[in-house]
């Protein structure tokens, strides 16, 4: 059920932008930018009360007045406002909200109510809400651009969940640069309705997505999120970036958020249990990233070596063995293959010590013979 | 009444393009890409009775289907579906027809029959049509490209009316080089029904424009050009460049737009007597229209010329003369004022030979005291 919901609002037919303005700069104005005469082969309609087109296309005083039925519908209006329109939505038959209305749990008492209150008419109306706070979400494959980012992604297979709106267009615009491609790349805000587990379920059974990387500043259901983990890191990775490490770090991502980021040694603990690969940088997630999408994932544990010195071989291979990999026995083709190109001294094993005066040709040559071999 | 029709076609609040696709390249791919998103401040509806949207639009099936009454209907389909849209925009109490589609009159009696019909069904709803076989039209004031012209024009003063589309975008180009601005620039096409007098009629009549200028190959009905031209020359410059003076030229016209260009000759006459002001080269037309748009009409013919040798003056004079114009007797004060900046022996009188040593300084003087001179 949840995934069904969710394949509406990544895949919608007929989105509807309420909030829409012609306004240059404002939110609801790149939103419009990005979803018409982009490509993205659906019906766009902006809703706005007080005009009767946006940038030259009919726009509609509600939801309930659009001619067709909305799958995906993007609030961009002040947080004040959107309860009703939530309620509207529901009314209208909407698969999915995008709220990227910001001003609700990080303002306050009031903010918190309001969030209640959404949260509510979405459950009662069996609608699924990503936000509040967000940038919105790109899906590349069908040109889908439902963000105010300035970009959009190229098609790939990494799907991207990110809690921060800032750091989105960071990556946009790195994996631009560097050619990595995203099956999704979701802004998903505060989390009211819509969560980490809920994308994970979701990616984890997409046949597109073939590796999930988050960026994380708090967890409010760690326990499902777990679940969610370990029940796709097996066949998926899933590598996280959780900030916060640090107290202030955790404060700074309560205020920017309104959640409690935890205590971070229970993270880790916990990633491991589930399969997750965490890292610490920014850096390190963009690395991962890319290497991801430029290499096919090893089918096996059965890893070949190559090395230069037995030494540095002798290390990586206890490295290997503590995290649970194994050395691939080589078969005798391989070994007679790399007797005619390596020097008589090489190691006859694997690890497979080319010797120190291996040049690019030998070790070119070491890497041709041992990935035709069967048992790598 | 004529004009009120035209107000409608040139100031639509509706605009429904038919014939609409997001196949790149295509001229109904130009057209929506230019009307939406473009700053034209009105609603655009795509007309495509194989598509549900167009560019994320939503697409109509045909023009009866759209929720709201259209001013203007662009056509850009197949000549021979032509005819029963026609009709349907007859029906659908659609005021002006812009139809860009070719293959009418330049294709021989079975197109010239076609055109016939149209013609009759525009007459019997009261619309009236631009076109066929033409490039559309801009109004930059309101943002309005209904062309399929890759750029928008300037705004500006100056009215533009071309037989010729090729030659519109060449205008086009040349006209943001040189920062030259239009209140219209027309593609007129064959002219089956709104005609180069319809057009001064209109222009001559409206407020923003303050000259016209036409680019003509061929001309249908004479008596109603000139007779339009006559009423409005006086106060209006209007700019002709009429092509095809040549047997071969004309030949030439009559194939591109299916109609006779007619003797030479006569025009030549029946333009001046008119009050056209006639050129010869594309240059001299652009040229005409630059120094129309960036300077100001004189209001009299009381006119002060500025020398610095005296033969030159009166050859100038003779012809100014001859032309119809007068010199203008300075005042008192401006001779006063240009003995304390030129050489004592400057003429003293209008032309005034500011002598042969006479610099950039003293030319930028003698200018700028008599503009001051209320009898100049």
């Amino acid at each position: 059920m949840v995934t069904k919901k969710l394949t509406s609002l990544f895949n919608p037919r007929v989105i509807a932008i309420i909030g829409a303005t012609a306004n240059e700069g404002a939110v609801g104005y790149a939103l419009v930018r990005n979803l018409i005469g982009s490509g993205f082969d659906g019906i766009v309609y902006p809703v706005n009360p007080k005009r009767d087109n946006i940038l030259g296309v009919k726009a509609y005083p509600n939801i309930q007045e659009i001619p067709d039925k909305v799958d995906l519908a993007i609030i961009a209006t002040p947080a004040k406002t959107v309860l009703p329109i939530v309620e509207d939505c529901g009314i209208a038959g909407v698969s999915g909200i995008l709220l990227i209305s910001a001003g609700f749990a990080e303002a306050g008492e009031e903010g918190q109510a309001m969030t209640k209150e959404i949260l509510k008419t979405v459950r009662r109306y069996n609608m699924r809400l990503i936000g509040p706070n967000c940038l919105g979400f790109i899906k590349p494959s069908i040109k889908l651009n439902a963000s105010f980012a300035n970009k959009m992604a190229l098609p790939g297979n990494i799907a991207f969940i990110s809690q921060s709106g800032a750091l989105c267009t960071a990556i946009l615009d790195w994996s631009i640069k560097m050619n990595v491609g995203f099956s999704h790349f979701v802004s998903i805000g505060s989390m009211i309705d819509v969560s980490f587990d809920d994308l994970i379920d979701y990616f984890g059974s997409d046949p597109y997505t073939s590796s999930i990387v988050i960026y994380m500043e708090s967890l409010k259901d760690a326990r499902k999120f777990l679940s969610a983990a370990r029940a796709y890191a097996r066949n998926k990775p899933i590598i996280v970036l959780k900030a916060g490490k640090s107290t202030e770090g955790a404060q700074a991502a309560m205020s920017h958020t309104g959640s409690l980021a935890g205590n971070d040694f229970v993270f880790d603990a916990a990633f491991k249990r589930a399969g997750i690969v965490r890292v610490d940088t920014i850096g390190e997630l963009f690395h991962i990233a890319q290497s991801l999408s430029s290499q096919p994932k090893p089918s096996g544990k059965r890893m070949a070596m190559i090395t230069n010195a037995g030494g540095p071989g002798v290390i990586a291979t206890d490295l290997l063995m503590s995290k649970g990999g194994r050395l691939a026995e080589l078969s005798e083709e391989t070994i007679e293959d790399l007797n005619q190109h390596l020097s008589p001294y090489w190691s006859h094993n694997n690890p497979f010590d080319v010797l120190g005066d291996a040049g690019p040709e030998e070790y070119r040559k070491a890497v041709e013979v041992c990935v035709k071999d069967p048992n790598v």
